[in-house]
């Protein structure tokens, strides 16, 4: 996972700052002042101007349209505002920040869409302040799907840590529901995109793809669960006769250790937990959330909007530097594919 | 989780061999060969001594009663033979070594509870050999507790690894059955027995226990999954008016990462991989399973027989030598508990 792509020819990346309330604003200015040290593409901040004054003293100056982040980056937090949400009070999300969230995701998506900008990148919402102003998708995930035309089931959320990645084909489903989800269906569909994503973002050619069990041990052979032996296998022999190295069931409790992760480029996971304890016990600072599948490249730091944190000069910056660095390396690879 | 216990009064450590085709015999071996440099205390194996000789050129001298085995330790592996199994194939299990595995267990399990040995390790046992000649328990575990005349249902089995202890409340169960089996006595019942088992074991006066929701995100207060406010939270309330220190549910993925570890001195887990994905994940190497409320001492190394490994010098010793060693330090804080 080194960085060997020259990124010299790729568009300034957009980089929406979330909840105006949250921490997105505070890790968007730690990610500009590691801008030199981290190697970081250039990018803008899409929002609120005071989001970032009211919690950072750093140097920022408003632009109009991506193209002119380049001349500034260097000196200055490049920004794209949106309309005014009024005061902003870090720690106290209200519907007005909702708002501006939400016109920033857009805002920025759209850039990312239309080739302005280089990729997306999304600071954390509170889905429970979008949920009233109308928002009516599972996620910022879904949402810059759809804005992109694909439908929402077709992607896949894929955790990007330094030395793991994961897929949970589920996200926020209870447990007792996750079982009746899963189906050979889905488990195709989801691996073909992971696999084409590791190709297209990744630059590698033949994805080795591990496929956990659902149930403890993977079932062993039907014995504690049958999902392996009547979902999971099926699925895999036909990805198999496709061409796609999808192995497995594997049993979920030693897929993660650090001689297995040496086996595959990613690990497909039927539940959210299976793929998040692992993801975030090895990488909880730095652990990156990437959406496959989708004609721009979108990444978002693997972490909340922490309003308890928010105004406190408390948040690590780190994931949110890991998110910008991936979404630089995987865009500039899509433009050098394209050249 | 330092070795401070003076473990000179304690009786010499039964280890049960285990399938004696398996890699229990080289681990138990690999164990004694450490015994200096990891300040191991004085143990004896119990099983059949070509187990061991034929995947071994050390020292074996049989003993008849544990307490030979303190003159013997330093210079030869004591071992307790029990009835021959004839010829014993590494990687080939068969009926005779079944029941050799189950001598083994048994005899080395009565001398822990006659007080003879300090403590019993056991070995991995093949349990698909062991159903072939009539064992009805669900494991070891069930089969020592019965011995003990506890019932196999008030016992805690507990993943201990050098950063993070894990209690699994339901274990071999498919994914399907888990929200089923969750109850508000269940969980009282078996944080019971970690709690005083962290205080007579390990020495934690108030123990800090940590518990995992079952669902993602501790299912939101209700909004993805209801086991949290039905079951998990009347559960801590009771628990926490009998004076335990019992805290969450906690969300699964952020309850194992460096931070969140410092807060706790054990996680009680909703489900099998939920506690085993984050031990196996930060110790593969030398993650113990203990067995928590029993009148003796019992743990094992987190490794099954490993088939595939066995008679190739191939397998590691170091979760066993975690087992020995931490049966050694719990039996020794018992007794001089007792003192």
């Amino acid at each position: 996972m080194g960085r060997t792509v020259d990124a010299r020819a790729l568009p300034p990346l957009a980089v929406a700052l979330g909840d105006p309330a949250g921490v997105g604003p505070e890790v968007v200015a730690k990610s500009w002042e590691a801008r030199e040290r981290r190697r970081l593409p250039c990018f803008f901040a899409v929002g609120d101007e005071r989001a970032l004054s009211v919690i950072w003293r750093g140097p920022i100056v408003r632009i109009g349209t991506p193209a002119e982040a380049t001349a500034i980056f260097p000196n200055a937090l490049p920004l794209i505002q949106v309309d005014d949400p009024g005061d902003i009070i870090p720690g106290e999300p209200n519907t007005p920040g909702a708002r501006c969230a939400l016109d920033s995701l857009e805002l920025a998506a759209g850039l990312a869409r239309s080739g302005a900008a280089g990729a997306v990148v999304t600071a954390p919402v509170s889905k429970a302040q979008l949920y009233s102003i109308g928002f009516t998708h599972d996620g910022q995930t879904e949402f810059v799907a759809e804005r992109c035309g694909i439908a929402g089931g077709n992607v896949a959320m894929m955790m990007v840590g330094p030395s793991l990645r994961t897929v949970p084909l589920t996200i926020h489903t209870p447990i007792a529901q996750v079982p009746g989800l899963l189906t050979i269906e889905l488990i195709v569909s989801r691996v073909r995109t992971v696999n084409r994503g590791l190709q297209r973002d990744f630059g590698i050619t033949c994805p080795r793809l591990a496929i956990a069990g659902l149930n403890p041990h993977a079932g062993e052979n039907g014995n504690m669960g049958t999902e392996e032996v009547e979902i999971i296998r099926p699925a895999i022999e036909m990805l198999r006769a496709e061409g796609i190295d999808a192995n497995g069931p594997f049993s979920a409790d030693t897929l993660f250790d650090p001689y297995a992760r040496k086996g595959y480029d990613a690990a497909i996971c039927m539940y959210h937990d299976q793929a998040l304890i692992p993801l975030k016990t090895l990488h909880f600072d730095d652990g990156v959330n990437m959406t496959l599948g989708l004609p721009i490249v979108r990444t978002a730091p693997d972490h909340g909007t922490a309003f308890a944190l928010a105004g406190r000069n408390a948040a690590r910056g780190d994931a949110m530097i890991a998110a910008i660095a991936l979404a630089g390396e995987c865009a500039s690879r899509r433009l050098q594919a394209c050249v």
